[in-house]
């Protein structure tokens, strides 16, 4: 087919992009310039409308499943065959930004208003998601619409689960009038995400696109110490069972871990000392430990040695120790023909780029559980996210959007 | 003078001193076995109203002072000589036990009741005295009472601090009718105290008095350290600015310090992380350091070791370091001659006896910066105190009442 425009180099258009983000930005505005659109209220309905509308302008068919999630499909030639997809989530954090989630829906849909721009015909439908509840924060799980998409559990079981005020998802759900029809879980040929990274390493080393390798598992556990509340002045030293002293070697030994290899993580970033009086040897703490790392034998070895470091520190200190572990996430590597088509992308118009690790959870990763899938990050200001202040610059995220179109079309098939 | 028993091997009524000790802890009793006593309050004013009608029939003269503090004088026969003077305080805190401050003042009224019994005349007056809000759990500083006595603060002062309903130290002992009219302070032959040790030292050394040598000098802070709040799975860890990490250096150091000798202490009693969440990298951790030492000089030790640990760990992570001194009690030996008569007495009586360090303040320890003091600790079952479930046996507080005798009988002279 001659074309009046080089298919190889089509370009999004960057300001049509950054101006749906700003009017998405608007919903559900905050003073301090980030937005609160926590998912199911009213002002999640408002962005989902607002979303729909384009989506309806653009000639995009609608469809709802049960879960809530919303597909705008723009049709292939070949009915037959599954979407090429991408999407994120609207819904953000009590004090969120302009830009987690919402990028990627975004950018799922310029590339669609690209496509009908130059006439462009696909293979595959191209499909745009919008996921219900991604962030977690009135309703547990996170990721919950991608997740429940995958089957990690039933609708029924996601449709029960209460907020602090004791609505459950479903009334929730119900209530905004986005509680489709179609069923939860259908076949997609391949799955796109555009995302801010939500950390510092494009930042600091000067890249434009991460090509990102997949998702790092994750294991999280809660560990109680216990030892002897006494007065700090009449106890000597070696008479005490300070429960905060063997604490803080385990603490230290988390963080040791973490280095132990460019992609795993140890964390402790929550801590409850009792009785948390100045002048009292602490007598139980309590603390979150979060070990992350891209193999499940890495994983193994982290929560291995952890545990070693636990129990020795317990017993030198006359501590008893409790450890629960609260969650469990797989590594979920990406697909290698969806990693290559976004660095091909990266590589036809020059973006610096590189590979990295997911090491927070997206949509993607659950998709990835079911249809080969990718991700593009692009950088964001300090690495900051989840916070009124989350910032990324017009031009990355136009890079972004190119990338995706193309990787797209890699997969989709242009006709 | 011929007498009808032996002076030297003169003992208390011990079941007397047990039944007055167990009348007092009626007051304010909670159903743990425990007492709420809190300064200045109606259980308060009805343990001093208790007190002083015992002193009342047993002859005892009665003096209020400004700050509320209570003497019942047993005249000597040379009515120019100060008086020796043993007591402690009645309050207790919000759940305290039944022996913390009330053995002190109870032992020193047997001491008189016992001197009535057996008719002994001392060339020194014998006096008890009750020390206002020497808990500070509700007003502070603590030991009020005492500090106002040895010119630590005026009265005026006193009266104006407030708890935490707003309400004066000056309104609450005047609505208990405690507020006297005589001058806050005044000369003191020798000051002996008898106390549970609130510390574990001798119950583990199988002793039955303790000979205190003084009062541990403390110093107290608060530390902050800051980084960056971050996202613990995108966040690399050579990119984390961790404030809980460096926090545990400091802390661990801070026992190690403690341990560097064996009167010295290093506590860190209170922490608190920011934001707290299990998924986020803390960038705020606040927490408190309690430095204790027998001498000044090994005090500024401690001091300087803390500052430079937590210099050199916050240079080393990029951290901001805020240090604030709160607390600086000098350390303050015992009289050489008040501890002598202690250790005279408990040798007189075969009691397994050594010499040990308060690490808490008493109002003793305010006593020792105007006259001569000593104080006798007794036991505590497992070193627990500040607790309902405090205990002690009557066996030891029998033994540190008479030891209590013999010292004062040393420093008061029998005539």
């Amino acid at each position: 087919m001659n074309r009046a425009f080089d298919l190889k180099t089509l370009t999004i258009n960057g300001e049509r992009l950054w101006s749906s983000l700003m009017d998405m930005a608007k919903i559900g505005a905050t003073p301090k310039g980030g937005v609160k659109r926590i998912a199911l209220t009213a002002e999640d309905k408002a962005g989902r409308d607002q979303f729909v509308g384009w989506c309806k302008a653009q000639g995009l068919a609608i469809t709802l499943d049960t879960m809530g999630n919303i597909f705008a499909r723009r049709p292939g030639t070949d009915a037959a065959l599954a979407p090429v997809m991408s999407g994120s989530h609207l819904d953000t954090q009590p004090s969120g930004g302009r830009f987690d989630g919402c990028y990627g829906v975004m950018a799922a849909l310029e590339v669609c208003r690209t496509l009908d721009d130059y006439g462009i015909k696909t293979r595959h439908p191209i499909e745009v998601a919008v996921w219900t509840n991604e962030e977690g924060s009135r309703f547990t799980p996170v990721m919950e619409g991608s997740a429940a998409f995958v089957g990690q559990f039933t609708v029924e079981f996601a449709r029960t689960q209460k907020d602090v005020d004791g609505i459950t998802m479903g009334d929730a759900l119900d209530a905004i009038g986005y509680a489709g029809t179609a069923p939860c879980g259908f076949p997609v040929a391949a799955y796109f995400e555009a995302h801010i990274e939500q950390g510092p390493v494009l930042e600091n080393a000067g890249m434009v696109i991460g090509v990102v390798s997949g998702g790092l598992g994750q294991r999280w556990f809660d560990v109680t110490l216990a030892g002897m509340e006494a007065h700090a002045g009449p106890t000597p030293m070696h008479l005490r069972r300070d429960a905060l002293q063997g604490a803080v070697k385990i603490i230290e030994a988390i963080d040791t871990m973490g280095r132990s290899h460019p992609d795993t993580r140890g964390t402790v970033g929550h801590m409850r000392v009792e009785p948390n009086s100045r002048n009292v040897i602490p007598g139980t703490v309590h603390f979150s430990v979060d070990l992350r790392a891209p193999t499940d034998e890495l994983l193994a070895g982290l929560v291995a040695q952890f545990h070693a470091v636990a129990e020795a520190q317990c017993s030198q200190r006359k501590l008893t120790l409790a450890i629960k572990e609260t969650v469990y996430y797989p590594p979920t590597p990406f697909a290698p023909e969806c990693k290559d088509a976004v660095r091909a992308a990266a590589q036809r118009f020059g973006y610096p780029h590189m590979e990295l690790v997911s090491g927070a959870g997206h949509d993607a990763i659950c998709l990835a559980t079911r249809c080969p899938a990718g991700m593009i990050f692009v950088p964001c200001k300090d690495g900051i996210s989840h916070n009124e202040i989350e910032d990324a610059k017009p031009e990355h995220l136009t890079a972004g959007c190119n990338v995706l179109l193309h990787a797209m079309l890699d997969r989709a098939g242009v006709v």
